[in-house]
């Protein structure tokens, strides 16, 4: 667990990998997205994604997952209040995604005394190591007891 | 459904609203967000949320879904490459969620002769007109066969 004060601009933390299957794609897909393009493969090959593709909420809740699963672990929790989100590839059935976060700035909160700003990188890439998805959040995060 | 070239900027798309229980935050918190502010409501009393509060990622596919099921009903489905996410405020068990969507930018697209873009900002609310999370996507909208 890593205090505000430990995170500086160039670090890099990594996770392990997650496999995903047409299953899951398809059942986060019926509750939150359910779009033809993301429940069946037949219709997906007509549409845009050319196949099966994971809803891209699927893909940033799996990116979630594998953030609390890295080395990253900042104090108090990986805690955002938002930041840029972009897909740039399909996820596909059989691929397996991991993350890569680097931080990009830190400093001080005016408004929280307790917490920090860190803001980070986060790339969820494929088994190819093509980029997947890219998000910038910008994090709380606990600063050291006095 | 509306194709591209019916789309205008300042127009407004409004959805059903959808209830948010424990129950469910717990749960898609378990799956892809597992923090204890997710989890459990002792855990979350003493946590920056100061009571359960659902992930972000849940309020974000919740509002997928409220878009789906709203008058904006785009040609093609709802795709979009990403955009600026915010989470303004927690959502908590009992909340009654509902989205506004509002149409900001219609322009053609140079690498893609079937799909326009179509730039929104669709806005999350729960039951007392407070914003819960802000999204604003570049999407691709089929445009009307010639």
């Amino acid at each position: 667990m890593r205090y505000f004060e430990e995170f500086a601009a160039g670090q890099k933390f990594t996770s392990p990998s997650h496999s995903v299957d047409a299953a899951a794609i398809t059942r986060f897909a019926g509750e939150f997205d359910p779009q033809p393009f993301h429940l069946d493969d037949s219709a997906a090959r007509n549409s845009i994604f050319a196949g099966l593709a994971a809803s891209g909420w699927h893909t940033a809740a799996m990116t979630m997952r594998l953030c609390l699963a890295s080395d990253f672990q900042p104090a108090g929790g990986i805690i955002g209040v938002g930041g840029e989100l972009n897909w740039v590839k399909p996820v596909r059935p059989g691929d397996e995604l991991r993350v890569e976060i680097e931080v990009t700035e830190t400093r001080v909160s005016r408004s929280r005394l307790a917490q920090g700003i860190v803001k980070v990188q986060i790339t969820t890439l494929n088994q190819q190591g093509d980029t997947v998805q890219t998000f910038a959040p910008t994090l709380f995060v606990d600063r050291r007891p006095a």
